[in-house]
């Protein structure tokens, strides 16, 4: 059923099949890629972006634009096909033809850290729909303290089989449903098929059911009836729920002997399927072409938004210009300028009135004082609110309906917590931190990889750090976390020693602003190790020289982090008892200190010939300070359940073994 | 309403109650637990115990039990209780006085490997229940061969709020309806608290419309009327689906001040109200006091299995005696006494007939022979088949209601399919493994650490691991988790280097009983680089020298894994050219060559002054061989989407790259 579109004889067909077309081409000329989704779905997209997306290519970066997230992002040649007929600067034909290819604009999956006008980074199933719930989150909360004629938009997310089989989907889908984020809309291409062969070999789920469960509203449609389309998107935008619309649709579209199978899926069609592709859909134009009064109705689409920047940009002009200054500073992701001298003075107190707290406290003082002057501060935890201490005494929480909080009660979810927490850093406008058990970072791992390689500034409260969280036992105690956080690119772990040093970390975690930090934060009491005033930031490098030797020439240097900086100074005090000579070296950041200058490690490392690691997790990493022939005082395998003070003896990290391996090393 | 129970004049309530003081007694000795897990649910455990679970407490690993899991392991005081109610050996009044203590068989989370009758450790929240997906799974695969005189017993899982918040209960849900394993019954405690307080400040989620639309049947009942719990037991046990029974509890049960608050979930209870709960209960007993003929009521559900397992027995007797020493074999987890020889006899096929492919390829190789030799092995993807290789000729598909088949299509749940991994080698009689790519291992990671903790026998196929896979781009290819998994305790993870080592690290994967093990494999092809005939396994160490030096005094070692293997052969050869004499050491297993003794691991690692590492992998961890100033050729952050060659070129992963290096270090 033909349709008229905004340009006149062009059909609903013409402008699908454009998008249809260039997908087989950038595939073949790649001779690799994912056909399938991108034919199978050109006709939702079309209908989405032609009469519904609010955006304008010319300025793909606008504030109140509607997202369009691509969750399964093995689709890109969908999305690259759509920029580019929009008129999206960066994706060019060449780019097109580029699809694949190193340095180019249009890589294997979709990466907004490469791409103007791709909302997220997307190809690890799940995190697309999980993360809109943050983009849909953000928008609301602005929303509440802007209004409509500043923030009012919608996100629309395209979702596949494997986005909704992931178990991150659940977690996503039952937050967006509990908190009624209406303007979130889940287009899901049922197609029926995945890689080993019909869903129907691993899958029976009612998928319309199972988001009816969580709170949503749904419509099923035909996926290739634009009408239909175009209705269940309309009403789903009135909806008072989020709105899962779950779209029938055929796999590779069009082909004649890929249609509806798995081939379809993930490799090039070949040129005769292709070539019969093409003959099939009606289109008869050559590769990468398409006639111009196809492109000119796709060009007209991507100007449908226009309007509405305009008149954004007008309310956004007639703001009282302080308002005007705080809003432009928060959606371009400034940090507040109190922000420097309110942990100057915080730390000046605790230089005054020393806190001998646990981290986790620390880092609660920490957030009184920040969330003070950072409006944007949007924090949560996944159900540990009073273990995490993250609740601020003024927060207000958020609710269902109710958005003009700052403090989320994730549930039980870190993964999509984390996924969340991406898309309100996305969204802009809010910086996003959010907490659990250090342990359980194992459950938030894949959104945590994707704030790292998107460059994102999610910071991540990780309480009970260590084994010293005690009782709970081994499955609580993590041992091998901060090693594998720490080899993770982009991602800075902090564990701080003490109150001074989470304020520093803090302040550091929110001046980060192209990657994400975690503080690793202790359940136990620690003593106040930093009592003298320092202006600078001492935590910046990675790892200062806390207690230095008495002499000039030290026979031993050790290292520490977090809980363990108190045993490397009561082990310096052992160690002068017997006329050795020591210096503490505090290592709140081993990574972020690898990466100084050799000149700053060399002197921070210092040439103490016995070099001593301690930390209660395992050593893996730690060579890189020590060297292979260091001693570490650590952990060598899982921690046990007892009271803390008994674990730290049973595995032998105290000041005593310190001293016993030092002089073993003396003498030896 | 009082109910008679196995012991004359003893009420269900009484049972319950016992349950209920010994859980108060554990806490409050402790100082430290969770109270209201036990007292909200003693009602359904004293149904469940003394009507329904078959078991022995004088033989807790009878290998046709049902099974009990604790998803909620928090509670564990539940399971103490009811384990040392029953009679369990190990369990005595003593170790619930030790609760939570070192070395106690009542740790703060239970733990299979120390507790006989724990069927699993549990704690972090999903885990239990997905594992018990694969607890049910191998229970039907094993009764499709061995028959129900063997073979048939149900799961039983206790499951919270919690559990079905984390995504991981929607992979195991969905895969457990799907496959209709309706020996899987989950009790879930519907006690509406969570930690932040209410559980509706957190979740609307509708969990029974949820599981229905999972295939699942449902029951609601009050958790507190045992009638009712019973009837849905009973019920349940008839379906032919899973079964979800929502046991609509107050938390905390009893506790005049607590019941129904998160208060009353993770701290004890004070001896105020622990004894004004006691009063409230009707309980006027000491501490750690139970009645005689209460006590008799619980010691004879303990034996309620006894009269099965004797039947059992003698079924076990009357089997042919080589049927029965191949159920044993495979019942106690013995390998097959002919996989040696086969792998040797694969070894030397390959030098006869060297084959160069993808390590991945070699991997289904490998597989063709020890399938052959070995039909427990049951093994699975992730809804990667096609690229995993891991499908061998002759495999036959396990599909719902039809369990003869070793072959799992585990969908899009790489965290789903871990967890049932777990629950596989849990079951025994069958030995698990399960692919997908390797940088969604981020995805598996909770289930993953679960294995290495409770030592059990799980292989992961991880191929595509690392840029090698190409045009895909960053979010598929894995840089750190090499690293990340090394750093696990009790994890071995393998990258081998050819068809023949990959045929090795199989076999030491199979061997393998107390942990997990990793194969990192690759999607690009790869030259055989062992041509002679070894009869040993060289990768047992974990690292050897594969090409000599021409001199006894090197100048360098080069140290690589995997697909870099043939960079540093390549890369020895052009050092020879400019008269640079280098030897080259195949690192199959970083970790588990660390683990070598001192003397093995100097001399593997040599005295040439000049230490190269070579992997497509960040550095982190590598400094333990190569030192913290050794050369290292590899990945410094995320890798890039473009043909795998080009990415290998462009992040100088190359052996003219190790030859400048080497140079330079020469030079200075």
């Amino acid at each position: 059923m033909p349709q008229t579109s905004p340009a006149a004889r062009v059909t609903h067909q013409d402008l699908a099949n454009a998008i249809r077309a260039l997908a087989i081409d950038g595939v073949e000329k790649a001779k690799s890629g994912h056909p399938g989704l991108p034919l199978g779905t050109a006709d939702i997209a079309t209908v989405l972006f032609t009469k519904f997306l609010k955006f304008d290519a010319a300025d793909p970066k606008w504030f109140d634009r509607d997202r369009f997230i691509l969750s399964a992002g093995h689709g890109s040649m969908l999305l690259y096909a759509l920029l580019h007929l929009t008129g999206n600067k960066s994706v060019t034909v060449d780019e097109l033809k580029n699809f694949r290819q190193l340095h180019s604009m249009t890589p294997g999956h979709p990466e907004n850290f490469e791409t103007p006008g791709v909302e997220m980074t997307t190809g690890p199933l799940g995190q697309g729909i999980a993360t809109s719930v943050g983009f849909a989150l953000a928008e609301r909360v602005l929303n509440a303290e802007y209004g409509d004629d500043l923030v009012n938009h919608y996100t629309y997310v395209l979702a596949s089989d494997g986005d909704l089989m992931e178990g991150i989907s659940q977690e996503a889908i039952a937050l967006a449903g509990h908190l009624k984020l209406n303007r979130l809309i889940v287009l899901f291409d049922d197609n029926g098929i995945s890689i080993d062969g019909p869903l129907s070999l691993a899958d029976s789920v009612d998928q319309v059911k199972r988001f009816e469960s969580a709170g949503w509203r749904t419509i099923r449609v035909d996926g290739h009836d634009p009408k239909a389309i175009s209705r269940a998107i309309s009403r789903a935008k009135k909806s008072d729920k989020p709105t899962m619309i779950a779209c029938k649709t055929v796999i590779g579209f069009g082909s004649p002997n890929r249609a509806g199978t798995s081939k379809a899926h993930g490799e090039p069609l070949g040129p005769e399927e292709a070539a019969a592709t093409k003959k099939a859909l009606g289109w008869n134009y050559g590769p990468f072409e398409v006639p111009e009064e196809i492109r000119d109705a796709w060009l007209k689409a991507g100007r449908r938004g226009r309007r509405y920047r305009r008149a954004w940009t007008r309310h956004f002009k007639e703001m009282p210009v302080n308002a005007r200054a705080e809003f432009e500073r928060r959606i371009k992701g400034n940090r507040p300028a109190a922000l420097k001298k309110a942990i100057e003075e915080l730390k000046n107190q605790l230089v005054a009135a020393p806190q001998n707290v646990a981290t986790r406290k620390a880092s609660e003082i920490a957030l009184e004082t920040i969330t003070s002057v950072m409006p944007e501060l949007i924090i949560g935890s996944a159900d540990l609110t009073p273990s995490n201490n993250t609740r601020t005494k003024n927060a207000i929480d958020i609710a269902p309906g109710s958005y003009n909080g700052r403090y989320i009660h994730y549930g039980i979810r870190e993964h999509g917590m984390a996924a969340a927490m991406n898309g309100i850093a996305l969204h802009g406008g809010l910086v996003p931190a959010g907490a659990t058990f250090m342990v359980f970072t194992d459950y938030a791992r894949p959104s945590m990889r994707m704030a790292a390689l998107s460059k994102l500034p999610a910071i991540y409260v990780m309480t009970h750090d260590s084994i010293g969280l005690g009782e709970d036992g081994p499955t609580h105690q993590p041992v091998e976390h901060l090693a594998s956080l720490r080899a993770m690119p982009n991602m800075r772990v902090f564990r701080p020693a003490d109150v001074v040093e989470t304020a520093e970390c803090w302040q550091l975690a929110i001046e980060r602003r192209d990657g994400p930090t975690m503080l690793a934060l202790t359940r136990q009491g620690l003593p106040q190790v930093r009592t003298t005033n320092e202006e600078s930031n001492l935590c910046a490098t990675g790892a200062y020289e806390l207690s230095p030797a008495k002499s000039n020439k030290p026979q031993v240097s050790i290292f520490a982090s977090g809980s363990e900086v108190e045993i490397a100074l009561n082990a310096q005090k052992l160690l002068a008892e017997k006329q050795i000579d020591a210096r503490v070296v505090s290592v709140p950041s081993l990574e972020l200190f690898l990466q100084q200058s050799e000149r700053t490690r060399k002197k921070v490392i210092g040439s103490a010939p016995i070099k001593v690691g301690i930390e209660a997790a395992v050593r893996f990493g730690w060579d890189a300070i020590i060297g292979n022939d260091g001693i570490f005082v650590g952990m060598k395998g899982f921690g046990a359940s007892g009271p803390y003070k008994d674990l730290y003896n049973y595995f032998g990290i105290t000041p005593e073994a310190v001293v016993e391996e030092v002089s073993k090393a003396l003498a030896g």
